[in-house]
């Protein structure tokens, strides 16, 4: 199978010392410019605002969700139009977006990422990185009282790798999903670099005009790193489920944003990390 | 277990909807700023060059070697110095690094990651990513003809997982592993960020005066990335196994470095992707 995330490249297969040539498929990885266009109606500007290595597809909603979750951009009504920049080389067709925001809106270009987690007087450290991200996030879950029950956790990854075909051919595809409380898949993005997936998956959800998600639940393929709670924070999630272990600091964000992490989420078993109040177990006593 | 790579929080592990309350060891990350001092004598000055999200541990090594595979500073001799910098506030006390340059070494600020991508003229492409990696690094692998046979190979992965401690506490640990073409282990490093766990590496060979390791074999714990074979073709590498899958443009890059490239190494296989003349295959009729 090729297709826009995958392509076919010639390998040699080693098995117990014997050879056998053949094709793969390997996950591609191209540079994404992202470029944003803003100012006064007389005084417009481009300006370069990131190169990023991503699997082709999804590039608008890739470079929305980045925008964003860095709050950069505050809103789905502040954007004009967003879409391939098509420059003159044949090489380069597809890798760069255009974002254009509308007439006088001002970009938040100082909540950059670097500056996420150096304005802070006392210089870098981890609560520092914590406390930036609170400044920029507009959205508070502290109230937000949803609840997931077990059975329906032990099902997404299931239902996730049922969908995510070409990490299956590859092996090398990280995936984003989004779900309802009962276990409905609304969306899933996939990239070579899982912060990429989860910008497409926040993305197409402002495109749709789905934020704050904080009644669904967020599937993650692979670990949970500050950046990846970061990014979800910004969206409003209030609960995230990961195939993998987090980090220390995720952990102490997710716990500051009042979002329920869980990690280690297969065969019919998860760790809670945070927020145990949104899950709910069943007991067998209770069909009685 | 509890060391300065991993840490003890609670949890809830659930199993069949049973529950049970728990300490579990999860991966620190926080993050580490780098700095850099340069100048002449006379005017001396600090720039802050990266912030980025690490787990602590050979945080100078990191620095180093992150300078280095940016193509910023190009060879051991031009450091003066490396060491934390410790500032005024409880919660920082290991999270900067300041690397000083000796009086007079100019660093290549220009060779910043996002403009190894940008400063073709045709704008960002693989193919310009390459071209651009290729102007700025220092290694020529072409006349190497290092060769490593089959049955070291499917040792590597197990010798690394006896020596990889933490990530089997934790779950959450990249390894970048220096080995001898017979298989002999010289150096791992460990992070939550892949790529740091390759510029902890890459410093700590710097560091030796090892470069360039064109006789050796580096090992990666999980994907190869475009990003990881630009940081390994910097260092002189011509071997890179790893124990997951590439992407395209990985397979590229590493063919226009002459690196030869080993993924899905697990379970006595492993695919050769690029450059197999290194790969030496003993044939079971060759013993008798």
């Amino acid at each position: 199978m090729s297709n826009m995330s995958s392509t076919q490249l010639p390998v040699i297969k080693i098995a117990d010392n014997e050879e056998f040539a053949t094709d793969d498929a390997l996950a591609i990885e191209e540079p994404l410019e992202i470029r944003l266009e803003y100012g006064e109606a007389n005084q417009r500007r481009v300006q370069n605002i990131s190169v990023t290595m991503r699997t082709p597809g999804n590039d608008v909603e890739l470079a929305l969700g980045f925008l964003f979750t860095e709050g950069i951009i505050k809103k789905q009504e502040d954007i004009e139009s967003a879409a391939h920049c098509f420059i003159a080389c044949a090489e380069n067709k597809e890798n760069v977006i255009q974002v254009s925001l509308k007439n006088g809106i001002e970009p938040q270009l100082h909540n950059t990422e670097r500056n996420f987690y150096t304005t802070s007087s006392c210089g870098v450290c981890g609560k520092a990185s914590i406390n930036s991200i609170r400044t920029v996030s507009a959205y508070n879950n502290s109230t937000i009282e949803n609840q997931v029950s077990a059975d329906v956790l032990y099902q997404l990854p299931i239902i996730l790798q049922r969908h995510q075909k070409v990490f299956a051919d590859t092996g090398g595809l990280h995936a984003s999903a989004l779900f309802t409380l009962d276990g409905e898949l609304l969306l899933v993005r996939e990239d070579v670099g899982r912060h990429n997936a989860l910008d497409k998956l926040i993305g197409a959800a402002l495109s749709k005009n789905m934020l704050p998600l904080d009644h669904y639940i967020l599937l993650l393929s692979g670990r949970i790193s500050f950046e990846l709670v970061q990014k979800a924070a910004m969206a409003g999630i209030t609960i995230i489920a990961a195939v993998g272990a987090p980090s220390s600091l995720a952990v102490q964000l997710a716990e500051e944003f009042n979002i329920t992490l869980v990690g280690f989420l297969r065969d019919q078993r998860f760790n809670i990390y945070t927020q145990p109040k949104r899950i709910l177990l069943l007991k067998y006593e209770d069909s009685y």
